[in-house]
């Protein structure tokens, strides 16, 4: 019989390690939407994973089974009858919304683990739960955020790990991030945008199997400037970049009107959108996809996606957090794992 | 019989005025919009209404009834059997995408034909097709858009006439406009924020009928500024603003992450944002209600709607421009008419 009439496409799909999954803060609400995930996994067809933690988080907000694995290949045995947990610290007493040293100790240490699994093939990647940035700068982390850290530890400068966000029906890349407005204009340039549209390029073909990805690009003012009536960055930063990559036979183009961009018939002409800067990027896909969107960095050696929300400690410990971007951050992770397989790079 | 048991809810309504729709530009998507309009009048609820402008720019793109009309009041009994339009200028010979001076003149006296009919109360307001900006600086025309125009006409200072977008489940108030965004945060001030505000809520309560309008305002900085860390506007002019507000009794809360606020359970909790710049606006608006925005001018004393697209020069004599956004303007024109006469303002 050919392969091709094989009907259970699992059969034809590789096998992958578990995931890594640090818990992020064990007061935040990282330990009860990795725990519901996982009361998910057949119905949503989520990927074989373990948490990296704390059990004692765990059993803070939830009465399932939870079992304690000393090593990441016990894991997939575990899978289907508890949820895997390797232990790295002890947090300490867990009180759901009341962040502690301890706990953001423990969050930290989780990473590291789960960043090492990772490097060495153990861990198919990692999916990160939310940490608390205050909390983790209290215990002498020093990288403005999980992804900084995550890059560092793969030797990969941070101005190369790019956060793309990544919801059903949109993706996109945010070329400047997390500083003021006002200072968005100054720090856009040619050598910037290109260097994203590069890595986002590459980022698609790796993690999501696309040989030739269409990128649109936004522009920075309204009505991407008019011409030049409502400001110039469009003319002298943004077009110039564009068509140097058109020239290298990237496919890309813009500056394309940023409000005009999002709506269901636009978002079939491309399969990202470079945008100017973070609320552009963020507007629309929260917009379309609030319980469902997915931080993947790009430009890592390493699988990492993360559910795009943050510790939510106000309603910690109250069952009401949405699995929803934890699951999606999943099965995101499981799709770029495989497609790094199979197209081998 | 108490009127309370009345079945017909249309015998309930007042009796409106025709509404005096100027068709914009003869040779853009204008006259094909508001004559498909006419076709779903019965279908989709439409008001009555009349066209200001050309006969011959209908014609050109169109082969249903037309009926010139000498006065707005012979518009109720013609638009049953045809599409009323009262001829203002003749547009010379109109090929649909091909926009001439001819052409803008006729766009510009239509405009200001029906306006002065608002005023004097021959129409119940006025719902204005998309017109060629660039074409009418030619023939004289020294306003930014059909906005300040129309304000200029009944007597409002520009800044006082607002530019609220609305589609069926959000309403946005962008507080400065059509400036590149590198100017925005200079040109952010509590008194501008505070103007707008005003505005929004008097214009919810005249054109919508909502007595106390719930009002949220977005930062402007990436996480609304994170308490200072991403920007400083937020704590300088835009909290301040805000608690002004509320000390005199404003429903306004603010400012909030923008990329937060446009999801669908967050859009429950309001009934307009004020954002603070056009894309921050008009990016979640197009994205949710692409084919149904309308521009509803606030702080006039006419009612004054429109699509919130443009003349479309390029589809312009194809038959695929779509009537969406004409008929939800016409349709908001007569909520905003009808609330203006029950609430009485």
């Amino acid at each position: 019989m050919p392969s091709s009439t094989i009907t259970d496409p699992a059969a034809d799909r590789p096998q992958l390690a578990p995931f890594a999954v640090p818990l992020g803060d064990p007061a935040g609400i990282g330990p009860e939407i990795v725990a519901k995930s996982w009361v998910m996994r057949e119905a949503r067809g989520l990927p074989a994973f373990f948490a990296v933690g704390d059990m004692a988080s765990l059993r803070a907000v939830w009465l399932g089974p939870v079992e304690q694995i000393a090593a990441p290949e016990e894991a997939a045995s575990v899978f289907n009858r508890a949820l895997p947990c390797l232990q790295v610290a002890d947090a300490g007493p867990v009180v759901p919304g009341t962040p502690s040293i301890d706990g953001a100790r423990t969050a930290f240490q989780a990473l590291e683990v789960a960043v090492g699994l990772a490097r060495t093939g153990s861990a198919a990647g990692i999916v990160t739960a939310p940490v608390g940035k205050e909390q983790l700068y209290g215990v002498g982390f020093t990288h403005p955020g999980q992804t900084e850290f995550v890059a560092e530890r793969c030797g990969v400068a941070p101005h190369n790990a790019v956060m793309m966000l990544a919801g059903p029906s949109l993706k996109v890349v945010p070329v400047t991030i997390h500083i003021p407005l006002a200072d968005v204009p100054s720090v856009l340039t040619a050598d910037l945008i290109r260097a994203r549209a590069v890595t986002t390029v590459k980022g698609l073909q790796r993690n999501f199997g696309i040989p030739r990805p269409r990128i649109a690009v936004a522009g920075l003012n309204p009505h991407a400037g008019e011409g030049g009536a409502l400001g110039r960055e469009e003319i002298e930063i943004i077009g110039p970049a564009i068509e140097a990559l058109q020239a290298e036979g990237m496919n890309i183009r813009g500056p394309l009107a940023a409000d005009g961009l999002f709506h269901s018939r636009a978002r079939e002409t491309y399969d990202a959108v470079l945008c100017m800067y973070h609320d552009q990027a963020l507007i629309p896909l929260k917009t379309l996809h609030f319980d469902e969107g997915v931080n993947i960095t790009l430009g890592l050696p390493i699988v990492r996606t993360s559910p795009d929300h943050g510790t939510a400690f106000g309603i910690a410990g109250t069952d009401s957090a949405n699995p929803g971007a934890m699951m999606a951050a999943l099965k995101m992770a499981a799709e770029a794992a495989r497609a790094r397989l199979t197209h081998g790079c």
